[in-house]
């Protein structure tokens, strides 16, 4: 149980109503009970927050009348949640040590506060930080270095020489390190061009469920600090990611692309290969990036669904705009005369 | 060997020609033996069927003259063939009990009628319902519930307190119950929002291999009963999936969409978070979907490939439309003068 | 270390400069020191020539008066690198035999030169080639066949039966003969269609991390020699690829589409089921294809992003085509009378 002054102190807020009060949970202001916390945010949820039956809720300022029972008064409700839930939700202790069913190679360098769990695979001259959390399951191979506290939840892949720094947090699924697409056309055959680059990740990076990075070519693919990357994303040999850039699901970087900092990509992108975009830039789901982009700002494209028949008529009219364009420059000459 | 009369009786269909007939598997008209029996539902494939070897052909009335052997006549020949095949194909018998080389928590309950297979880890406080089958590799958190006759094929990944039906089909690499891709911004640092809920899934889903489900942030992300999910799919923190709705391969849903019941959606699909789909939508594949439906029907987006030329000129004139409708007004203002 | 002449003959170079100079690793034109060998090839990069510090540089005659250090003149630079990568990176030896951890089932045959690492699973009558390496965590279902000197880097599922052919190269996370997403609709409820073929891959095919690979529905799905798949394909029941075939990452192929030979697939592709595609097609990043292509070249399709104001407007237009089309009828008709 926490008390209404303990939450608000940790999310440095204003208490409004009894500080004793106590909450044991979070719930969604529709669901919430009274010993639970909920929180305020988005407007469009604004409706329930009359008829919310949580004992504390976390609005802005300019809610807080229509809060019906104790409230917390922060600048951000969401970041201020996230902080509650955090609190209200500590990480699960792991047990420390190896589990006697991994299978360890003797030249790896486990910390002791480390926790390997069943079945998991270390090869050899792997190098693991302390209160690193490796769950069941995972294949570290050779020359693999896992930063301090780092968690890998379970059934991921990490390959040769790749770098991971601390307090990472890596979703079941994920393979970094795994060979760039490199090939070369030898007279008609396909050769493989050998992947001699690793992967280099920095600290405070989460990776989501089955997402891909693969290794470099000839220099690293690179992850910079603070980068959040949502599930099934596929990121190609020397891409480089700048620091605070998020990355939503099932987008796919090709090659050698350079992303700044601090940028916002969607779901469902695709950006190709050999390009530069600059810090700041944000990307709406599915665009499709061809072109190095220069300025900060928003880009987008792809064209909403409708109704299939209006489609059809869409995608044939759209097929005779050169037709169109010409008739006008006609009708333009005509004018003219 | 099945006669031609056990089938037709477990198909519901009427026999055309020797009961006794036997055949041993199935085959497609075109590649089927006389020992094996075939079928025709797609009209694509009618061409085929004059000249088909197969012993049995299962086929709709109006086909049946052209049937060269034996025949079984049914409304539906597709789900007669399904039927048909399950039957000439049961599910080979796993061994039951926990392999020696599986890793399961002693506070976890396996019914022992269920089998775990090797490599399997289980951790604490997993109910492992009768009849149900953890394929090799696979692991399950803390918590997890698995309900009868649940078939996991190997190296899955299901996280903490996730519940799973009766009856499921769960394919490799499928990781249920990641954490959902919640972060808040605390002036330009990305922190971690807690995903303190977590994923139920109905009786008689399929998932397919590589599909992704990701736990709730509170409330539970649902997957309703008789849902079909195909390859590599992405489905978003608290996203509702309605009963017997169908999705194909790579398709994503961003978090907190309710999707129907009975909705068709096809594959490489996008559809942005916090929507409304009602029951029985259709989407047909790579369409962009990023306002709520409230009509039941067909919505389709994006503009089949074309020549590279072709695509160029197109891409630039649609660029110029803008400008073009302007020409238009122009010359609509001389025409009325 | 290797000296010029060593990697020249290698590669069928011609020397330009001291032939026992001698070099240990390769390194990019602008990050190389005077103990590595470096490459141009892309034009792009014609620009770091000068004044790279690679102790060789491998180029095309027209190039080669740029190199300040020494040379080996080729036809194919990129080719002539990829080969010089393979001699100075040769693959790791792993050892053979089979881990102690690794679960194999005694109807199995495992040749004695191949390697089963850690916690690997082999079910019954799988065939195991020589010189065949299976690494950490792969599960291998009954009846898989593996041919010479293909490699399994980690936690790959291969399903019931696949045949997997000579010199491949799997990387972690793949699925191979998982089932094709067949379901039929028995009066409003999806039933089961049996997935009964399998999947058979040629000789020196690469297939990417965390692809996915379905076994046919009744024939198998094929996969031609010399295949290159990229990361998270996902390649439906009964697809054939023709040899030579390479395919960039995200794409998705629907069930029952034939691929031609040679063809050049980019990524984040999108190809309908039941479709033709003829040798030698070239398709660009993220084209939706929809109909069959019975002429080589060059398809593409997708509208590049742009700002998200220009965005908005170009899609309303879009909408409004159908309307502007009338308008220009109309102007026409005026200007006949």
């Amino acid at each position: 149980m926490w008390t209404l002054k303990q939450i608000a102190d940790h999310i440095g807020g204003v208490v409004k109503g009894d500080g004793t009060f106590q909450v044991n949970s979070i719930g969604t202001l529709q669901a919430a009970t009274t010993d639970q916390i909920s929180f305020l945010s988005n407007k469009k949820y604004k409706k329930y927050l009359v008829d919310t039956n949580a004992g504390i809720v976390i609005v802005h300022e300019s809610m807080v009348v229509d809060v019906p029972n104790h409230a917390i008064i922060v600048d951000d409700p969401y970041v201020a949640y996230a902080k509650t839930a955090s609190l209200l939700n500590p990480t699960i202790e792991m047990s420390k040590g190896i589990h006697p069913t991994a299978s360890v190679d003797a030249t790896s360098q486990i910390h002791p506060s480390a926790s390997i769990a069943a079945q998991v695979v270390i090869e050899s001259d792997v190098e693991i930080a302390e209160d690193v959390i490796i769950g069941p399951g995972c294949v570290l191979l050779r020359g693999v270095k896992v930063g301090k506290a780092t968690r890998m939840t379970a059934n991921i892949t990490i390959c040769e020489s790749v770098q991971i720094g601390k307090n990472g947090l890596i979703h079941p699924g994920v393979v970094i390190g795994a060979d760039g697409f490199g090939i070369a056309n030898d007279k008609g055959t396909w050769i493989k061009v050998p992947q001699i680059g690793s992967v280099v990740i920095g600290d405070d990076v989460e990776i989501g469920a089955n997402t891909t990075i693969d290794r470099g070519a000839i220099d690293n693919t690179t992850i910079g600090n603070g980068v959040k990357l949502d599930n099934q994303i596929q990121i190609g040999h020397n891409v480089v990611i700048g620091d605070n850039t998020v990355i939503a699901g099932c987008t796919g970087i090709a090659g050698s692309t350079q992303i700044g900092q601090n940028c916002i990509i969607g779901g469902g992108v695709g950006i190709s290969g050999h390009l530069e975009i600059c810090d700041g830039v944000q990307m709406s789901g599915m665009s499709m990036i061809t072109k190095s982009i220069t300025k900060p700002g928003v880009y987008s494209s792809g064209i909403p669904a409708e109704p299939v028949q209006q489609w059809h008529r869409n995608v044939i009219r759209y097929r005779q705009m050169d037709k169109l364009a010409d008739r006008v420059k006609q009708l333009e000459t005509l004018n003219k005369k």
